[in-house]
């Protein structure tokens, strides 16, 4: 199947019609913001943008103007800032599918190199949330394993992962930090939702506090069906999209 | 399957931890977020939150920190905002499934009656970007039909659909409003990723510009293969989340 145009936001009505509202006024940030989006589809992918004051002086309005143009065009991951070298055109998103296999499958397909960098590895009390997904007693020991997610070196993700200890015996001997072996899903329910970022997982993830994320909670069972595994994994919302199949393939 | 718990993203390491950096300092809005979410757990959804004064009085913080916690708070569906009435405790995140049946299948799970309500419906050529999603000359013919989607009367979405118009021949003669039926869809990708409301999208769905929501982007195909329809869906970030469903279902 055709992937649907990067573009087709702006494309499908035309830049104006999403920038007009009913009563005919495009705010002035607005349209800085769609005369941007042609500038960065000019550059491509890695050019550096004008300064501030050239963009002013070129659309002939304020630098507030030109700052919330930008400003979203970063949240959107249309632009992306880099310390001491300034505001360059960001790469296409990339597509995570929402699969059993788990975040490694889906940079890969790019060409992308996933990988996962440990910071916590715990043995401890599930206490009572925890354990309501995972239909035990709150003193049931589980494992937590938090992740950073990379794809190409880029940290573009956190990944919290609750296991049922009894479960997986020999995983603190035997603990392999870029995969979980032998682990057999049989099922999960993943919900996704956007969110914000908290100032511990901006630090972890390398960006900016309150930044859109996305965010996936997701229970997974075994053949017997009963769940044995909670994630909460947290994904740059500038970086990422998801990608679902639905119905039978063809 | 137990539903993740709504309150996991903080009750899993506890509010201190996600709030901590490294390095040990807490940003001051932070700390009142957290606090708030204490708040807002014992008023109960519906409850009017107290002012901005009185928060600023309590938790003896600036204006400027109560706004931000309070802005945050508001963008991730925790707080809403009634223009005249205040802020107020909002409820739980509608939870939309990720199928082939489409959006209306939902809300009504949770008892809440969807609905649309047609804003544009027409018949154009295809465009070019369009064209390649469904595999037709840029010249062929498509119905858009544009809807604004609602959760018991409340706006919460944007649908902008296109179809083959030689596939649907008498769709604009008896066009129902309310559902697409005959359509037999076999199969569709979607992929999901969080953008900032355009001034007009914010204008019909009537929220503020720049707010997260959750774009899906569909093609779907029928029983031969073809596409024949592309979506594009917006959703309000702050009152929705989605749903899949991954592997057998037990």
């Amino acid at each position: 199947m055709p992937a649907p145009s990067p573009h087709s936001r702006l494309s499908a009505d035309g830049p104006v019609l999403d920038g007009i509202p009913e009563h005919g006024r495009v705010p002035r940030y607005y349209a800085v913001k769609v005369e941007l989006l042609a500038v960065i589809a000019e550059l491509g992918e890695g050019a550096v943008l004008p300064t501030e004051r050239e963009l002013c002086e070129r659309f002939e309005v304020s630098r507030a103007t030109v700052r919330q143009a930008v400003g979203e065009l970063v949240l959107e991951g249309k632009l992306s800032r880099r310390q001491g070298s300034g505001t360059y055109v960001a790469g296409p998103k990339l597509v995570q599918p929402l699969a059993l296999a788990g975040s490694t499958a889906g940079p890969r397909r790019q060409g992308i190199r996933p990988g996962r960098a440990v910071i916590t590895l715990e043995r401890r009390p599930a206490g009572s949330a925890l354990a309501a997904d995972l239909r035990v007693t709150s003193d049931a020991e589980v494992f937590h394993i938090e992740r950073v997610l990379l794809a190409d070196e880029e940290r573009v993700g956190l990944e919290s992962t609750y296991l049922l200890a009894d479960r997986f015996p020999g995983l603190l001997d035997a603990f392999d930090p870029a995969c979980l072996s032998g682990v057999v899903v049989h099922g999960a329910e993943e919900r996704v939702e956007t969110v914000l970022a908290t100032p511990r997982e901006a630090l972890l993830i390398g960006t900016n506090p309150a930044l859109p994320m996305l965010l996936t909670h997701r229970v997974a069972w075994g053949p017997d069906g009963t769940p044995f595994e909670r994630a909460r994994s947290l994904y740059r919302g500038d970086r990422l999209s998801f990608l679902t199949r639905l119905g039978r393939a063809d």
